[in-house]
Formats: structure tokens, sequence, C-alpha cells
């Protein structure tokens, strides 16, 4: 096992009702001024908006608003953000929402005590210090509520990127299963696609004998595997919703990562079918993970027929592991089918004629020279034959 | 899935010479006068103890010093490191060691900084505020290293009584797993038996529908079976100690214990064991475990045959499901024994004349009234009987 530090400070308020607690916790976590940051219509027509509010009148904690958070968050609402909290001395970033709520909330947070661009973040500076930020979670999927990590798109250029530091972790999380209970069927398929790929992006990795972490993956996977067809099946199962909602936080505050390398290949390419095509990234996901496992799956045959046996209950082919291992990542395939998410390029809404322009963002994109690493380093011309593989 | 909060902020700085930056952490985490509180020869035959002080002039940090921990760490040795922290201003606490010297190491922080009998914590007081902690682990068994609990046996009546709270969470813990391999054998197994301890009392719940949690412990579980026997076979195998060590943090921060009841009867009962007797706490639950699984198995036969058939790969009897359940429970103590744990009261040392007095302490000491109360309710006859069966 690799020496690694592991660190997830963030208070987890778990259950019903749980949205009541957020001024207590606000002032807990020494907030003092609020922004709160949200999406669209659906956080103020199911009252959680109002509610929210009340807790922080109830404890005396004045707010300023920013609604408008697009999925796939673009750094242009950031920077309003940024000069609201400058001008109404805001001190703490409330996201009520989900994963692209509480990314564009951490742009925000690590911006307003920045001096220079807060995009410089989003290409390699690391984030030293934010504004303490807190979260209401409204969707199972990306698992920024308890990650250092954000994702925003950049206008010019569609670049979409990454940035991250313990001074983004949320301070607390708020996570209520019931307000998951009113998503539509492909959202939550698509957020249970996201956890997933966060499992199998810490399992492809070129260690070895890190048993502790493959049990833990592979025991939330196997969670997944039970609970997603449930939720999809009945919406309104909160039992089903709480174990999917926290085995996304489990999924991606690295407790499933310790220790050894992972892959992230398939969110690499994947990310750049969203900024192209403003796809559901859960969906982009789905589409891209069984090319990516089945073109790299030669690498390390043992590890997808491991995954096979042990997720996805296939009899080990002793003679042929890689036969297993192929029946592995179609199972994984057809149960993505199954709850909803597109299988090609065409149900995603990509199409084929703009490969080259996706590899070429891909590969030599933001400082990139030609190649993506992960479990396997990919250049252009395996990067065009994987996209090529989901059409 | 029952409302709950989930709170691990320990900052955990894991492998191979990690205790050199045991200098740099406190500094980190605002220590200015340190105690080094450790137990007895071998943190200094091994020369780990010189390390730890190196690293601390390294950053001239100030330290005094107190060893002689005894395993079932004593009331009496608190009360004398409370009076060195008072009189040296000491503002931060160093445990060297490993469960023991982290219990007495808590027990000290929170009687610093109280004005009555350290305690009343341990009679139910909770613990509101503590001097910062910071461990350097030397053996993977008990979990304080992550956890908000501690264990002290006060001499006078020799009871063995538990606090908790936040405050006397460790600020970091360091966990170098070369710093367990020069362990013996005995105790490395007691360690694990505390580990899957640990898993087993949050795995029997009257909870439902928690399948995250049930996977999460089931990985552990698997991890121990798997890496257990290695380490007893051999005592240097570096991987196979990490897997355990991290496996002992995650089996009792709570990661493993979300959203429902837990159970801790074969904790209760086997306290009286290693208070009475002063045996490893690991090997008195290798032989108390079995007898209260097999006492209580069907207040929910299906739970145990789900551990059975997950765990120890037991087929499952589906006509007669306690029969799977039974062989889970005997795949169990079988392995217990292979580790060399001691499988009754004789090769433990404990003695069938004194189960009338282990049976007051336990259902009629400090306050309790008769009976425990866990996965199922015990009272003086069902603990005799309990006891009988481990003769």
């Amino acid at each position: 096992m690799e020496n690694f530090e592991f660190y997830s400070p963030t208070f987890f308020e778990f259950g019903k009702d749980t949205e009541n607690k957020a001024g207590e916790l606000v002032k807990r976590f020494g907030g003092n001024k609020v922004l709160i940051h949200y999406g669209g219509g659906s956080v103020v027509r199911s009252g959680l908006l109002d509610r929210v509010k009340s807790s922080l009148d109830n404890e005396n904690i004045p707010y300023v608003e920013l609604g408008g958070v697009k999925p796939n968050p673009r750094s242009g609402l950031v920077y309003e953000g940024i000069d609201l909290c400058k001008k109404e001395n805001v001190d703490f970033v409330l996201a009520v929402g989900g994963g692209s709520v509480i990314d564009s909330s951490k742009a925000i947070a690590a911006g307003v005590v920045y001096d220079g661009d807060f995009w410089d973040f989003y290409q390699g500076k690391r984030i030293e210090k934010a504004l303490n930020i807190g979260t209401i979670l409204t969707i199972a999927a990306a698992g920024s509520e308890g990650s250092p990590d954000s994702v925003i798109t950049k206008e010019e250029g569609m670049f979409k990127r990454g940035a991250s530091g313990d001074a983004i972790r949320p301070k607390f999380s708020i996570l209520n299963p019931a307000l998951t209970q009113t998503l539509p069927s492909f959202q939550s398929a698509a957020g249970i696609t996201d956890i997933m790929a966060h499992l199998y992006e810490r399992y492809l990795t070129n260690s070895t004998e890190v048993e502790v972490t493959d049990r833990l993956i592979e025991a939330l996977l196997l969670t997944m595997k039970h609970e997603g067809p449930r939720v999809i099946e009945n919406p309104d199962n909160y039992d089903a919703r709480a174990n999917i909602m926290w085995a996304g936080m489990m999924a991606h505050n690295n407790s499933c990562g310790v220790g050894r390398s992972q892959d992230w290949n398939s969110h690499t390419i994947e990310h750049e079918l969203s900024a192209l095509y403003d796809c559901a990234h859960g969906a982009g996901l789905a589409v891209t993970m069984p090319a990516v496992f089945t073109y790299t799956m030669n690498h390390n045959v043992m590890r997808f027929a491991k995954a096979a046996v042990r997720i996805w209950g296939c009899q080990m082919d002793f003679e042929h592991p890689e036969v297993t291992a192929k029946e592995g990542i179609e199972a994984f395939r057809n149960y993505l089918i199954s709850i909803g998410m597109p299988k090609n390029f065409e149900e995603l809404g990509a199409k084929e004629e703009d490969i080259p322009k996706l590899v070429n963002v891909l590969c030599r994109g933001d400082g990139r020279e030609g190649t993506i690493s992960g479990f396997v380093t990919l250049n252009e011309e395996d990067c065009t034959k994987i996209y090529k593989m989901m059409v």
C-alpha cells in the first residue's frame, strides 16, 4: 500500500427534515452573513428554499441569494457570485442543490478571498483558502458534498476543468433523502451512474495488495446494484434513496480511494461530451465507461474479472478470464440501460462527426500534450477509437 | 434508515516513516507544549520514542513524558497525567501506543480542562472540551485513533467503563503499519479479534433496510478474514498489516455504524472479564462472541444467515436458515482459534466459580438495574447462561 493522507472533516446531518437545521449549522460553523446559492425552479417550487430561509431567520442570520446555476456550471455565474459576496460582505456560502450548485459555490467561496482570477484554480493552482461552505443536497450523484473538488465550465472555449483543495470542503452537509424523491427518473439514474463511476475509477488501479479498498468499493457498488432499480421502480422508496445518498457521499470523499493509484480516464473523456452537448454528466458516463473499460480491459484482465465475479455475480472462467471480464462489463452496461441510461452517441445526442473536435480538446486543450493518463495512458488515436466505440 | 449525524474530522497520516511527521502535525494542530504518553518498554526499545522526540525537537516544541500505561488502562495514571499537565502547562497530549495509551490520553485531555473528577465522564457525563490530542498508533485493534471513545478501569472496584465526546477525537493520527510488524502473534490476533468485534457489534442491529451499512461491514470483515491469517503466518507482511490497520480505523470511526441501532452486548460482557482477569480485550472477545451469538441467534436468524453466506461463504440452507446461521458462527469461531485466540474460560484464564461475581458486576454495577441492552436485552439469568457457555 502506498503512503497516503486521509481527511474528511465535513459534519454530516443525515435524514428526514434535516434542512431545518441549516441555520443552526451555519451558526455553529461561524457564518454571519450567507449567500444562498441555488439552481432553478424546483428548489423554489418545492418550498425548500423557503424552509432554508426560515431556518436562517430563526437564528437571525442575514442572507443574499443567487439562483440560476445550470448543470455543468459556468464561470459567468461564478464571477457574479464573487462580486455579490464582496459587495455584501458575505462570509458563508450555502449551496442548496446538487453537484453543480455545490461546485459553483466552491468556486465562489475560493474566488472571494483571492486577488486574481478564480479560473487560476481550474488551471492547476491549489486552493489554499476560501469562505466556509455548507450544503443542502438535493440529488445523490456528484459527491461534491463531501469532497474537496469542484468542476466548472469556462464559457469561452467551453473548457470543463476541475480544481481542488481542503479549503473548499464543506464544513457541513445536510443530506435528506426525501428531497431526492421528486427527481425525474432520468436524473436519478444519471446520479446513480455518476456514483458508480466514482467507484469504478477508484477500482481501476495499477497498485496491488490493497484489499481493503477493493472490498469497500465492491460494497458500495453492490449497494448501488441493489438499490438503483428499486429507486427507478419506486421513486418514493425512502430507504433505497437513503442508501444511495450515503453511498454517493462515501463514493467520493475518498474513503474508497486510499493507498493507491486511481483512473479518472472515463471522467476525463466524458467531460468533453457534457461540455460540448450539455448532456447530463451521468448519462455521458453511461456511454463512456463500457467503451473505455472494453478498450483497456487487457491492460489487467484479472482486475475486470474480479469486478465481474464480486460485483456482478459472474462465474469465473479460470481458463479464459477475459471472458469473465467481458461479461462483467456487459452486465454493468445492461444495468445502466435497465435504469434508463443512454447506450450510444445517438441516444446521448452526440455526433460522430464531432469526434476529431472532441479528441482535440481532450488531448490538446488546456495545456495537455496529446495524452490523458490513468489506469492506462491514452493518446489521440486511442481516444478516437474509444469515442468511435460509443457510436 | 434512521436519522444520524456523522463526523470524523481526524486527519490521518498513513504509511512508512510517518512518525517523523509528529512534530509538524502537532504544530499544525496548535500544540505548544506536549505530554508524550506511552506504555512500556517496546516504544522505548524500538527507538520509536526517540524518533518522536526528534520530530518535536525539530519543530522546537517542548514536551514532558509519562510512561507506564498498562493494558486495560487505570484511573490512577490518568490522575497523575492530569496533575502533570496542569503543573507543566501542557496544551497537547500525544499518545504513542495502542488503544490503552490513546484511551488514557483522552481521559487526561478531558480531565485537565475539567474542574471535577474526570471519572464523572465515565459515569455518563458528556465530554464537552479537552486538550487537543494526536496519536501514533502501534497496534491495530481498538480503533481509538479515529473514535470519540475511551475506556478506563477504576482501580477501586475494578469497574471498566467508557466515555465519549467529539472533544476527545484525535486531531491527527499517524498510522505506520511497519510499527505493528514487531508485535507478538498473540497481540496481533487479539487486535484482529477486537476489530472484527467492532464490525459484528454494528452488524447485529434491529433496524432494517440499511444495505449500505451491511455491505461496508461485510467488506471490512472480508478484508480481515483474508489478511488476518497472512499476518499471523508472516508478521513482516507490510501490505497485510496496512490493510488491517486501515480496516481497524474504519471499523470504529462509525463509518460502518450509521443510520441504525447497534449491539455492544459482547463488548459489555467481555469488559468484566478483562477487568477481573486483566486478559487481553481481544482474547476475551474471542471467547465471548461465539457464546453471545449462539445464545441470541434466534432473535433474528436471517441476520446471522446473511453473515454466514456473505462473509464466511456458507451455502444458504433455504429450508433451515438456522443451520446456515450456526455454520457462520462456527466458521468465525474456528477462524479465531486458527489465528491463536483462546476458545474457552480455561484458555483465557477465567474461572467458572467467578460467574456469579461477573454477572453481578455486569448487571448491577455502576447503576445498572439487572439487564444489559443491545441486539437483545439480557438479564442476569441470560448472562449467567452465556458465561457458562464459555466454560
